[in-house]
């Protein structure tokens, strides 16, 4: 593929990472600072993530709405923590239609503010909750180190934010859309994710609590791959979110907020690409197969082309298909092309398969062959595709849980975490400075506390701190995260 | 309905159209200066717009992609009629994370600067040609008088920009576009369009030729409904898009670029709404019947939502359908609640009806009601939603046709602009300077040049210009416009 090569995984994962996504045509740089464009083939990769979560969004009783794009700076203020969380990475318009304005606007890096400045117009009774809004849209973060899909400037995401009566109610609605992002994760992504709670110095600017669903990369590193937070009163009180319960009495609301961005893409590229190029679970993948007919001569290629052409109809309303017709390109070259751009599927047709009536499927990820009959591949590619998302699934959960390691020695965990194998789960007495201390000697933070541990604590799994000795009620998740 | 009145249209048109907007919960002003939030009925609407435009956008080739909302200030500077017509316009980021920055960058009003940046570095050769990319974003253009939908400071759209060896295949491209919108706003908006050139006053700052579609509201104004434009090289040689052609020579490309945008939503309330509230045609209500069930005891309540139940099933996979059991309000208000949001269709089932096993229909536009078997629902509504959806369009067709007068006097042309009757038809000379007297004196423009005239043009239709007396060779559309 000449200057299209890919530097394998194991040579420079930071590199590999890059040319996938060059090959396969996903992303480029923009010359705007730390600002990617997404190009149609990862677009597409996207509308597909948007399509499927939007249908779960909805399923759990929320509608979509849009806010602006620009939030008054006094707005930001109103709330300590989250003004001081976000305050180094906002973009500040100061000037419009000419003239400086009276008061800057921050590009949204997140919407509470804006929102609930609204929901504190809209709601007035109890009959108006729970306040169920979700919105796509683009976000602002000024970051200093950046990456393609894993950490822009701009990026693209969906924030859910509601409104409740009760705080219990507030952490339903926090725990259920933790659990539509892990049923999304591991049923759409092919992506195992560990459920959890976020430590406080890991938590949102401005949550009570914040949970995250946490993956492993193939290079053993953590991606945190969603968040929802449970905001308590914080937002609230100061943006006057009441309500009128049915005893007559005003009373704030409880709010959540969620979120799953194009980081996603990255997440998808780094669970399950190969040397190869891109990896895509099926239930994801844009185009579903790929049919590249085989000539030598204008009669096969009209009589391959035929062929092709009858797969395809015979493939409509089961999945998308694109015939490979171009001239230029030598088959060979076509397979590697379709291959690096993550076609879950290709389907082969040279001169003898037409004469035999048959046809040559290829799976992208194991390239394992087989030979059917045309008529058949209508049957078998949905099996196909289900048998690669299920094995993808799988593959990348034995490879995360092989690279877990229960340490309860800090001499091993720094060892450990400096060889960049995995996750570790280590006791943690739950003080803040031990945690910091961790991250700066290790890298390792404690990507969630497994949701489990809270409702369901063992004292068999009691301990004492990987650091300070002091006890420790069960093991947290460590990683290095990207 | 309380507070919930609607301004009747012969009353007040402007505040009947922000009573519709307010009473069916369409959208609402933000606290950010011209920015306005589309809260859930309205953003509905909008994405029913995206699906049906988006099919038709891809079905003609083009793919989604996403370039940045940032865009340096010095870009826009490359082309000169483009920064004049936008500089009064910019919001300007002038701090990124906390820092002065070098280079302000403006908020994109339009993206061709920051996308032929990068398709300058993707076009190498006639291979890589057409090349078809639409974006769906937000831009943001600084307006000093505001309306919901209509004109706001932030606003949703997409934007197409494609590029061509020839200058033919980029006119060609951006008639084609230009008849998706008509197509798209006839037969899914239900919205009458003329179709036609912008004079050079009225076009895009940069393109070359800028093509319309136009329609009539119920209070005779016009609206610009949609426009794409033919850039000629004007922004492929400031950004250098070139390829190389088959002779080895580089060539600049030519470029077409086009939108519609969230304005489309406000299109659709003055042009099918009425003093009830939103009318919407069928095929973008984004629910296409409300059940309501009546009861005046408790057995009837179980027995009229059982009903409404099997009603609401046996319409599955036909049209979205939603029950209204709400305990609190009397059927008569629902009624009126459902008609102020634009329902198409409402279905009644009383404890009657069950009896009879007989349901009754009525029609959002005109109120009509029908009895059927419950089991004649489903058949019959797909059929009450064409005839409604063709009656609107018919509706306005016949509004429009009846509001447009030939007009070859001066003075009665000013008369008829100063009574807002609607569209004139009048001959021009082809000076700049006669269409600004006429805006000046009596705020009509040109809406388009109707695009058969060009094409098809007849000695018989000359005349002489309304104002100056020279010759012209066709009458062009007048009207005062949104």
């Amino acid at each position: 593929m000449g200057t299209d090569t890919i530097t394998p995984r194991s040579k420079d994962f930071s590199q590999w990472y890059l040319d996938v996504i060059r090959v396969a045509e996903l992303a480029d740089h923009s010359p705007v600072r730390g600002c990617m464009v997404i190009r149609p083939g990862g677009y597409a990769i996207w509308e597909r993530i948007q399509q499927e979560l939007d249908r779960r969004i909805k399923e759990t009783g929320h509608q979509n709405a849009y806010f602006p794009l620009f939030i008054p700076e006094s707005f930001l203020k109103k709330e300590a923590q989250h003004v001081e969380g976000f305050a180094p990475e906002l973009a500040v318009v100061t000037h419009g239609g000419g003239k400086l304005l009276e008061e800057p606007l921050v590009v949204r890096p997140t919407s509470e503010t804006i929102i609930y400045a609204m929901y504190s117009k809209w709601i007035n009774s109890y009959r108006d909750l729970p306040l169920l809004i979700n919105q796509w849209a683009n976000v602002v973060r000024w970051e200093l180190r950046t990456r393609l899909f894993l950490r822009t400037t701009e990026f693209l995401w969906q924030e859910g934010h509601t409104a409740h009566a009760t705080e219990a109610n507030a952490e339903e609605e926090t725990l259920r859309m933790l659990e539509v992002y892990r049923d999304f994760a591991e049923n759409e992504m092919a992506l195992p994710v560990f459920t959890g709670r976020k430590t406080d110095s890991e938590k949102f600017a401005g949550a009570l609590r914040t949970f995250s669903i946490e993956a492993m990369m193939q290079d053993g590193k953590a991606l945190q791959a969603g968040t929802s937070h449970s905001l308590g009163q914080n937002f609230s009180v100061p943006f006057n979110v009441r309500y009128q319960d049915d005893a007559g009495q005003m009373q704030y609301c409880w709010m959540t907020s969620w979120g799953v961005s194009t980081r996603l893409i990255g997440a998808l590229i780094m669970a399950h690409s190969d040397d190869n190029g891109l990896v895509l679970p099926p239930r994801l993948a844009p185009l579903g197969a790929v049919i590249v007919p085989i000539w030598a001569s204008d009669e096969e290629k009209a009589l391959t082309l035929e062929a092709a052409d009858r797969i395809k109809r015979s493939l409509a309303g089961i999945t998308t298909v694109k015939i490979d017709d171009r001239d230029q390109m030598r088959p060979g070259w076509k397979f590697s092309e379709w291959e690096s751009r993550g076609v879950p599927a290709r389907i082969e047709v040279g001169p003898k398969d037409v004469a035999k009536e048959q046809a040559v499927l290829v799976r992208r990820d194991n390239r394992k062959k087989e030979f059917l009959p045309m008529s058949a591949v209508r049957e078998r590619l949905p099996l196909l595709h289900a048998e690669m998302q299920h094995d993808l699934f799988e593959k990348a959960r034995e490879f995360r849980d092989t690279h877990i390691r229960v340490i309860d020695d800090y001499a091993e965990f720094k060892e450990y975490m400096k060889a960049g194998e995995g996750f570790a789960l280590s006791h943690w007495c739950g003080d803040r400075e031990v945690e910091a201390k961790v991250k700066d000697e290790t890298k390792a933070t404690i990507r969630n506390i497994p949701l489990d541990k809270f409702s369901n604590p063992r004292p068999e799994e009691a301990g004492a701190c990987l650091v300070t000795g002091r006890p420790s009620p069960f093991r947290v998740l460590w990683g290095i995260a990207y």
